[in-house]
Parts: structure tokens; C-alpha cells; sequence
């Protein structure tokens, strides 16, 4: 298999976008994307996109947004994996180019969320959950998050205080970032005193509802050399893996099984450990969420996710490994499929040196890690610049 | 790249099981082609699917159907092209087989379409065509095919009688498939005289509503070669292409572009010529479908597939290429992301000699094409036994 190299990232500003449609946002990702890595065509394209049916009334966006973006006749193709269809889409990507299939692969990630009433919303997301033993009894992700956040608080003594302490960092994080949906600060007396979700979660442990997009445009390594002025990004590791579907099916609530499986198939194809990683974007669906993704990437030890953000192991120039230094979910906004793209966005302008506020001096070895549901799917990968 | 076969397929009846749900008749299907593999591990997974976030409410379905096959922690991926779907899932699993990424990949379709009442299914299948630009004002799968059937009865004299020959054909062929959902002879008359659907196309002109799940199991050929006691059959060609997604938008609405051009790279890429395709499997959601898919494909001249399939050269046994020997999506049905995945299994079947009573005596190269929309996303695989 060939190495393979991020030559382009673009994003669109990320919020309530209702002046915009589905296709736009994703054409203007995609352009940015395609500007930044300076390519003249494109060979093969896919899009992580998780309920465009039920969001627009539009499934075969593939072919839809080649069209869009003037790109046909090439492949074109939607991966879904709940909320790491983005993530999961990047790894089809990297296969294709790896294979030696395609040479230049644009990867996409698209939602467009705000079109439905809130009610809708939240049907349309609990579809990532099982819809027979989950959501027909009645239960959403704020609420099967809520089950996991509750059962930290019992096993490790985790407290409502270290996980504000998320949703602060990240909001000081984001607020630095120009395409985040609410780049404001926020207090951690704010986090604790918002409106209650589901108990233990307030509003302010919750991402949010987005429309956005964001891409990528990948390459062998060797072709980036000849047509990229900029720092070579590459992706050393690539893993994915399932888990049970439904909550109630594991045997620990806490402890997100695909995370720790793909993350120990992607260390070991990059050659690297936890130790290694210099900045990382997770998966912060809810606050509890970055809690447990850290622990189960190996940064902390089982039960200590919680404590370490609170004492500043997890935010930007403070000596540890940052995490989210986009914002995350949290305060960039989570518009479903775009996600798991915007994560890789993210590293590789870390790794390029081209964060701006939000840069981690000196990172070389970053890591991305995209969730569905409560941990049905994850994907990882580990990206690396000379 | 390696070599990629093809060494297990499973199918479930079709038809309308309201007594089983969307992730048991996947199940089932799978579950069957490991039976047939004879394999006692996969690696990984592909399921192309449609609209389930609509039909069944749910997402996340690479993770559901790994989780339900027992199959958890492998990597799952839904794959989305709307009824191409399957035949996008077919050529990810592929590449991943052909880069070296896994060994033994199963790919799977599925759609469960008869839960919805009929507005809410022609609602959801109507997503596979511009939502903004044809949908939006009204048209929806039956009227599009209509107006490329006019246009060819226009351009080409194309008849009826014609079209009606196909449905004819497929139902003659379908008949002698267990699996199909419709397994019955009809009349030319019968479909004549159906009942008017979009002028001209009658109700059996038309592809039917569908429940229904294939797979199959690919790995590669020197493996194959290890554990399977069948014959080998190879893929040795596979395209993908679109085109734009709007039928209005394009120069000419008889002219699939998007099959030619994964035709001709497939053909290219197996060595190959249409005059080599000793069977082949193609998309006829409406006979006028079928009628196109044969002259993009180069099986016959430009205007020339209706007087074929009228003359017999398309059936089987009768000396010419036999096109859809299952039954097709006309008899066999049209379980939206099942039916690319059921073209392989048909091809495979074909191939190995296990038709029964359908074999085309002495196939050893066969065709699949799967198209989504009005032919905005097309994908061809060609496979070969030795």
C-alpha cells in the first residue's frame, strides 16, 4: 500500500445556516479544499453524511454533489456511520489512495440539520441508536449519555465540576476559532447552572444542532511532495471498529470498547503509543463523552479522564496533550457527518503550523477519533508531518 | 492490487416479510453467504442501504448488522449511491480486499420498504433524484423514466410492444427463481393492459416494492483457492460513475452516460468487450430502463434494445447475451440496497453452474450494472471463472 498525505483541508463557518442549502455548504468546503491543496482535478470522492434523507429528503448526495461541484463523471460515493460517518469516509478515502485506485480523492462531510423542528431533530438522531430496543422505549442520546456520565460518577467518583471543566476548556478553545458555531467562553458556574437535559447533563455538556461541511483533499505521499508547497501531513494509522449497538448490551457503560479497539490497531500501524500523540480531536458529543474517549485512547488511566481536564492536562500550551483545540463538538458545533472530517481538518493545520491563536508549538503527531451513537462505531487515525 | 473472488453468496426470499424485521433478513442473507463461503471469520464489512433512516428509522446500520451477526469489534460501513447502493458496497469491499486492507470482506444489502404506506415509500425513494429541482415540483421516479421513454419511442420508434417484451422476458426468467418475488409468467398483454402508471409505462413496466437482503464474500483469489471447494470466480473488473443527478440537466435524456463510462472502464480493466459478457445482470427498474442499460452498455446499437429484447436476444438459452436471468428488479424485485449486491449472486450462481433451471449453459464471463436515480451513479462489475 502507498503512504498517503492530507494536501488540502476546507471548512465553511459552522452555525444556523438558513440562508445556505445542503449542497451549497458542502461546495464551499469542498472549493476551500481544493484551493488550499492547489490540485486541478480530482480523480474519486466520497462524503460522510449520516441522515441527509431524514434532514433534506435527499439520500444519493454522492452523485448529487459531484454533479454540484462540476465534478462528474468520477466515483462518487456516501459512507454512513452515524456520527463517524465523516471519520469513516476519510478512512475509505485513504484506502482508495492507498490501493492505489485513485490519486486524488476528495473527502467531504456534510449536515444540514436546522431545517427540522426540534422534535424532528431529535427523532432523526436517535436513528443512530437502536431504533427497536433503544428509541422505541422511549430514549435519546442526551439521556443514554446521561446513563454513562451517572455510572462514571458511581465507579471512579467522577464529579459534575470535572466535567464542566470539558465543556470550559473546550469553549476557550473554540473561542479562538473562526468557523466554530459559538466561539464565546464559558463559565464553569454557567456549565453547572444551565438548563438540566438529562440528569447528570445540563445544556452546556451538549454539542450542539449545526449545518456545515468541511474537506479534505488526499494523495500518495510521493505526488504531494511534487505538487504541495506546504508541510507534508501524512496519515500513519488508520483503524476502525464496532461494538454493541444498544447501551444496554455492554458489559461496562463506561468504558467505550470500539474506541480502545480501533485506537490499538491504529497505534500499532503508525508505530506510535499514547505517549506520542501531541494533539488530538475527540469525539465531546457530551462532556462525559471526552471523559471517557481519553481514557479509552490510553491518554489517562480508567477513571482519571475526568480529573485530568480539570487540572488543564487536556487544554492548549499547558505541557500535556490538548484536546479539541478546535472547540470540539462542543463549541465548534457537530453538524453529524462533517464531524469526523473537521477533526482531520483540524490536526493537519495543527501539524501544517497554521492554527493561528489555537496552535500547539511544535505538534508533529496528532490524532483523530470519531464516534457513532454511544460507541457503536469508532473510527481513528493518527496523522504525522516531518 | 491483488486478485479479488467472490466465494460465498446468500440471498432470502423477497417480497413483502412483514413478519421479519430489517436486521433479521439481513442476517439471514449473510449468514447464508458464509455458509456458502465456508469461512469461519470476517474482517470486515460493507452494507449498502438506501433510505433505512426513513423506511425503518434507523441509521448506523454497519454497526446494527455487525453487532447482529455476532461480528463486533470488525470494521462496518454503510454505503449509500440510492439503488446503486449495493453495487457501491460490492466495489468498497473490492478495494479493500485488492489493497491488502482485509482478507475476508462481506458485503451486504438490505432494504425493508413495506413498513411505510405507499406516499411515505414513494416520498423516500423519490430522495434518490434532485430534492430541490425535480422533486420539489412534483415528479417522482415513474413520471422521470416516463419522459425518457417518450423520448426514446420518439427518437428511436421505439414500441410498447417493445418495452412490454422486456417485462415479458424478466417474468420468464423470474419464474424459475425461488427467491423472487413475483416468480410468474405475464402476457404481453397483461402488461399492456395493467394499469397506467406514467404514460406510457403501465404497473408492469414498473419494479416492484420490495423487502428483502444478498451478500456475498469476497477475499482474495489465492485464498480462495485454499478454502473453497467451488469454482473460482474472479472480479475482474469494476467501474464506478455519475453523472448529473438532475434528469432535466442532461443533453440527452435516452443516453446513460454515467453506465457507458463505468462500462468502458470496466471493460478496459477486465480486458474485456461487451461481445465477451456471456450473462449479465442490469438495472431494470423499468423496462425502458433495461432497454437503455443494454445500449449503454454497448450490447446492442444506439436505438437497438427494444428491437433485441423483442427478438429474444436477450433471454436465455436462445443463442445472444441473456440479460437479467434472476428475474430482475421486474420479477425478482427491487429491495433498494440489496439489488446490486443480489446482481453478483446471480452472476456468481451463473458462473459456478448452480443456476438450475436458469443456467446459461457454458457462462464464464458475466455483467453486472447498478444505477442509481435516473442513472446519476452507475456501477459495472465484470467477473470471470476459469
Amino acid at each position: 500500500m502507498r503512504e498517503v498525505a492530507v494536501i488540502g483541508v476546507g471548512m465553511t463557518k459552522w452555525g444556523e445556516l438558513w440562508e445556505k442549502s445542503f449542497r451549497q455548504i458542502f461546495v464551499e468546503a469542498a472549493l476551500n479544499a481544493i484551493d488550499d491543496a492547489g490540485v486541478d482535478r480530482v480523480d474519486s470522492m466520497y462524503v460522510g453524511t449520516m441522515s441527509s434523507g431524514i434532514f433534506v429528503g435527499q439520500e444519493h448526495v454522492g452523485a448529487l454533489l459531484a454533479d454540484y461541484l462540476g465534478l462528474a463523471p468520477i466515483p462518487a460515493t456516501r459512507v454512513e456511520s452515524a456520527c463517524a460517518s465523516g471519520g469513516a469516509a476519510v478512512r475509505q478515502g485513504f484506502i482508495e489512495v492507498a490501493s492505489g485506485t485513485s490519486e486524488i480523492v476528495l473527502v467531504g462531510g456534510v449536515e444540514k440539520m436546522t431545517d427540522l423542528s426540534a422534535g424532528e431533530t431529535t427523532y432523526a438522531l436517535a436513528t443512530a441508536a437502536d431504533q427497536e430496543y433503544e428509541v422505541y422505549h422511549g430514549i435519546t442520546f442526551p439521556g443514554l449519555y446521561a446513563l454513562i456520565a451517572r455510572a462514571h460518577m458511581e465507579q471512579f467518583g467522577t464529579t459534575r465540576e470535572q466535567m464542566a471543566s470539558v465543556a470550559v476548556k473546550n469553549h476557550f478553545h473554540g473561542h479562538m476559532n473562526p468557523n466554530a458555531q459559538y466561539p464565546f467562553e464559558v463559565t464553569k458556574e454557567a456549565v453547572l447552572n444551565s438548563s438540566k437535559v438529562a440528569d447528570p447533563l445540563t445544556l452546556l455538556d451538549c454539542s450542539p444542532i449545526t449545518d456545515g461541511s468541511a474537506a479534505i483533499i488526499l494523495c500518495p505521499v510521493e505526488l504531494a511532495k511534487k505538487i504541495s508547497k506546504k508541510p507534508i501531513v501524512k496519515i500513519i494509522g488508520t483503524a476502525q471498529a464496532t461494538d454493541t449497538i444498544a447501551l444496554h448490551s455492554r458489559k461496562d457503560l463506561t468504558w467505550l470498547k470500539s474506541t480502545a479497539d480501533a485506537a490499538e490497531k491504529a497505534y500499532k500501524m503508525a508505530e506510535k503509543t499514547p505517549k506520542d500523540i501531541q494533539v488530538a480531536e475527540i469525539h465531546d458529543c457530551f462532556t462525559i463523552a471526552e471523559i471517557c474517549v481519553t481514557e479509552a485512547l490510553g491518554f489517562f488511566e480508567r477513571g482519571e479522564g475526568g480529573k485530568a481536564a480539570e487540572e488543564g492536562r487536556t487544554t492548549l500550551c499547558r505541557g500535556g496533550t490538548p484536546v479539541n483545540t478546535s472547540g470540539g463538538l462542543k463549541s465548534k458545533g457537530h453538524p453529524i457527518g462533517a464531524t469526523g472530517v473537521a477533526q482531520v481538518v483540524e490536526i493537519t493545520q495543527q501539524l501544517r503550523g497554521e492554527a493561528g491563536e489555537r496552535q500547539e508549538t511544535g505538534a508533529r503527531v496528532g490524532l483523530t477519533q470519531n464516534m457513532g451513537g454511544t460507541g457503536a462505531s469508532t473510527v481513528v487515525h493518527i496523522l504525522e508531518t516531518d
